[in-house]
């Protein structure tokens, strides 16, 4: 019954607007429309094997009462003004934007870490946030520590792909000389840290309701199309052997473990569902310390896939038979 | 005087070899002879507005008493062989391989932090050994840090160019179609760690003549020519803030700091001599803990410029007015 749920991707021409439409397609959804800005309204966009015509993303037509659910993938300023409409026309909405991430109350959900908590949207504003796409790897892999050996600091270097900022840094990355290859920071600064390290603490502490974690990341965008990695160290309250580390990832839904020769990389990561993780070892520069790898699709798991796993929890919970 | 001092350069067709080249006549030296396996004897490499003869580097032709220093920058196995054939001729040598790095006895110099090591080789087999490209900035920074408030405990993570792993990696970047790029760890395994991450830290240790320093670090190659970035987190014996951490990082020699919104960058820090350190800031995961991250130019300060500095102190220490 769900697969006939009336969905609109809302930002379909983007990055992950297309990786969300290819997505539900893969998973059999037939009663999907495509929204974008009045730029691309009027273009088409595949959809399977067929293709859809881009409507233009006003309140007006998302909160028209037609659709059951709406996934956005828009900037945060689109978010703020197009979610409140879609919701209000009856529409549950999961949104990738950080509109809503740390608005007490809206639930921000990683179906495996924290899946039970998309429920509460449906008491509320029937909105439900998707985390940055560098949070959800790293909550995929903290939580399943934290059950084991309980988390006491987290330290994080990522190395986040230019999909990450969107299909025009996409091109510009294809069309640069090879020599002109740059690491950037380009994010907003607020006091002495990137937006994108401040989200990536709070959203984790949110997802793992350990309000209080102390976690310092550096966050850095590497020339590599499609793809996040990170370099972590957890500190844990109670010691963990690497090996045993490994069995509870084992263990971990959604997360691959791969073990040395073989190690995470984003071309592997690409085009996965799973947060492979690897590199698994002590750190020798603390007690109860572990040092890991990671890397993940960024664009799938990062950002579409797990939108689209927070609208089935909510789909599920909404079909008759799970009522 | 010592601007006449008969020079070979070993390696002289490489990614490092041609930098050395192109320093030296920057520099006024005007006695250098070019060296190389027998595959590239013969060519002829540029030097400043007039170009050398490439010899076969041989033990015996540079054991043959007419060099005063010779700069090696060729694999470990090569340096094995040649190294002790040119110590024996008389002449100074500056290694860039890992071959001599943690040989007791043997100077593992980063000038500006350990320069006054040099002069030991004077009195031993004279030869002195140039640290790893990732150990030499890091030395940079660790150094003041460690003077003005003792260090406790480092963590690294690296961005490492492919010029770090030589010309033809670097002919492979320029040919490669961007949506290949990747991440890669390409080093040896060591258990549960690369080699490279083992260097960075036995050789910065033995650097700072800090032997037990604990240090943690994940080395990644990434696809950006020349420059290598580092992620660094310290903890400290005594608190510094990061003001006072700026206050020392520009006091100390060969460092330059940036303020936001400027942060290091591989493009910003290619072409020049210093290390760039930027986005100073508290560690909010533990007590006198700081985060920074630094660029510098892995084939300037992170090879050739470093080795001619440490053949400089040598030169310098034989000079008759230094006599």
């Amino acid at each position: 019954m769900s697969l006939h749920a009336k969905i609109g991707v809302v930002g379909a021409t983007g990055a992950v607007g297309s990786v969300t439409l290819a997505l539900l397609a893969e998973r059999g959804y037939d009663d999907v429309r495509a929204f974008a800005s009045s730029r691309s309204a009027g273009t088409r966009v595949p959809f399977g094997d067929r293709e859809l015509l881009v409507e233009e993303a006003t309140p007006a037509a998302l909160g028209a009462r037609d659709l059951d659910l709406c996934l956005f993938s828009v900037g945060t300023t689109a978010s703020r003004e197009l979610v409140p409409a879609a919701s209000a026309g009856g529409a549950l909405c999961v949104d990738k934007s950080s509109a809503y991430r740390l608005v007490d109350g809206c639930p921000l959900v990683v179906p495996e870490v924290n899946g039970e908590r998309a429920h509460d949207a449906l008491d509320g504003d029937r909105i439900v946030a998707n985390p940055n796409c560098c949070t959800i790897p790293l909550t995929c892999v903290l939580r399943p520590l934290h059950e084991a050996a309980g988390l006491l600091r987290v330290r994080v270097a990522t190395y986040q792909s230019v999909s990450g900022a969107g299909a025009r840094r996409m091109s510009a990355l294809a069309a640069e000389p090879p020599e002109q290859h740059d690491l950037v920071m380009d994010w907003r600064w607020e006091g002495d840290e990137s937006d994108e390290e401040a989200k990536l603490r709070a959203e984790t502490r949110k997802i793992l309701e350990l309000p209080e974690l102390p976690i310092s990341a550096t966050c850095v965008r590497v020339p590599v199309m499609i793809g996040h990695s990170e370099a972590v160290w957890v500190e844990l309250e109670r010691p963990l052997e690497p090996d045993e580390a490994t069995a509870v990832f084992r263990d971990a839904p959604g997360v691959r473990v791969l073990e040395l020769p073989d190690f995470p990389t984003p071309q592997d990561a690409a085009g996965q569902d799973e947060v492979l993780v690897g590199r698994i070892r002590r750190d020798g520069a603390s007690p109860n310390g572990l040092a890991l790898y990671l890397s993940c699709d960024n664009l799938r798991k990062g950002a579409s896939l797990n939108a689209i796993q927070i609208a089935e929890l909510l789909l599920g919970a909404l079909a008759p038979t799970a009522r």
